[in-house]
């Protein structure tokens, strides 16, 4: 059985077995579907999923790796989804990550996967829930998911995470007040990093009322201050994560959020297992390609059930 | 008959009749069937769709505004859709655009649209595509798509465009060459703008080597080097837009394109149309929410011809 094979790896915590596994559930190979039933249901409900999330150059990848530091002194086992968001104009972040993160590429204990948006017809969420669970399964007891705050699939993926950290520096350019709405909903954290630099003080005050404002339907988004560069602000930041972790595995935030986020991605994948039959019809169905799609589209549905 | 009335205000190009033509679509509004079977294809058949993409700082805005004018002064009527990220962490796109299109305000030949891609699960294709056959239905003879070139269903919607033109600056501080292949993907065109600024020449000459290589599959991507600000370089960028335009009518590729994203189209439609059964399911059907969201995905599927 070469479902058992790659199971007792991730038991074993073999690197190349996880590695593997991701791949399956990526190449959709039938095998992925044993591996995740057998998954332990326990380690994955209580692994800590913690987003980071933040604009080209507000230095994520440098904080993740000093949050993977941190964590690895407390003894943990961490795994980090780095979702390289792999478009021509993203930038240099894929080569970066893999650099910065090259300070634990020895640590046994600290598990890198990286997933590509590009090329991709969704499935985005699906498949780095799944990894999710892997790593899990895998013993990590932190899981990071690391994403460019910029694009649709890319935030999407964020709503995986039991706590998301936004990550912005001073000086990138935003106009942080005309991104309000958006900051009030996908931050659970707010992190000012490069705090040593001018304009961290302004920005900072900017998040303070902004967070003020989100005041009644969530709970007030803490700010920390960074310095990652210089492993600054780091220690706070762990205390800030681990209490709002624990006050919403108390309130029940945390399962309302898991319950979403299972939702989510129950509908990714069935929408991923549908896909390729709409695919068959379109390329048998039509010689021409006249009118309009829309009509198209519900033509190549009647007489299933929708 | 309402949609009559609509369609009637779509070949008067009434501005309120196209953006409610749109709205209807975007909101699947029954109607929205009726008026979208109604369009002319002819007039969807001849219109230029254009595609302006590229990361955020590179100045896509100010250079549509210059394209818009010289098309007017063609005597062209110009419908664009600026998709907004409308993510919290992509800058002042939003805000900027409006700004900078109001020097065509008043110009009823200029239907500005814009799109958000927040809060949709998918179907931007879709939407996108049918305001193309709308504008394109209300005699706009040139239809721009404008997009920030970051995030996977941002990138996605450029496949509507018979033609894709990437902007760039220098000291963005983006490593090109790490972005080769997705340049050679995208780019029909590369705008370098800010053309008069530091680096612009070097910038060239990386894209210029970058355009060499893709040399075999695709026709070597003409470099335009432009001043938008200034209005520089303009001329030019419309005789190469007007150029691959001509030659790709003639060749047969721009028809291969249209089928391609008629096809994305459709599946983007019927993706949409199973999605509320998909989510009714998933809302009834489990009281628990154990065990892998992937068998959990297929067991819903059961006995539904996928």
């Amino acid at each position: 059985m070469k479902s058992e094979h790659i199971l007792k790896e991730l038991r074993d915590r073999n690197p190349r077995g996880i590695a593997r596994a991701i791949s399956l559930v990526e190449d959709n190979d039938p095998l992925a579907d044993e591996i995740l039933a057998s998954l332990d249901d326990g380690l994955v409900e209580q692994a800590t999923v913690l987003g980071i999330t933040g604009p080209p150059g507000a230095g994520k990848s440098t904080l993740t790796d000093r949050i993977i530091s941190k964590y690895r002194s407390q003894g943990k086992r961490v795994g980090v989804i780095a979702v390289d968001p792999s478009s021509p104009l993203s930038g240099g972040a894929i080569l970066g990550d893999r650099i910065r993160m090259m300070g634990h590429a020895l640590d046994q204990d600290v598990v890198v996967r990286s997933m590509a948006t590009r090329g991709r017809l969704g499935g985005l969420c699906a498949a780095a829930g799944a990894a999710v669970r892997i790593l899990a399964g895998s013993g990590c007891t932190v899981i990071i998911i690391e994403t460019v705050g910029v694009g649709q699939s890319e935030m999407d993926i964020i709503r995986l995470a039991d706590i998301t950290a936004l990550v912005l520096a001073p000086g990138l350019g935003d106009d942080i007040q005309a991104m309000k709405a958006g900051l009030l909903e996908v931050a659970d954290l707010m992190i000012v990093n490069k705090a040593d630099c001018e304009g961290a003080e302004t920005l900072a005050m900017d998040l303070e009322s902004i967070a003020r404002e989100g005041g009644k339907e969530k709970e007030r988004a803490k700010i920390c201050m960074t310095v990652a560069s210089e492993g600054k602000g780091i220690d706070d930041l762990l205390a800030a994560i681990d209490a709002f972790d624990a006050s919403h595995r108390e309130s029940g935030e945390r399962r309302a959020r898991r319950e979403r986020a299972y939702d989510l991605e129950v509908l990714d994948w069935a929408i991923e297992m549908i896909k390729p039959s709409i695919i068959e019809r379109i390329k048998k169905g039509r010689p021409d390609r006249k009118g309009d799609p829309r009509l198209q589209a519900a033509k190549l549905l009647e007489g299933n059930e929708r």
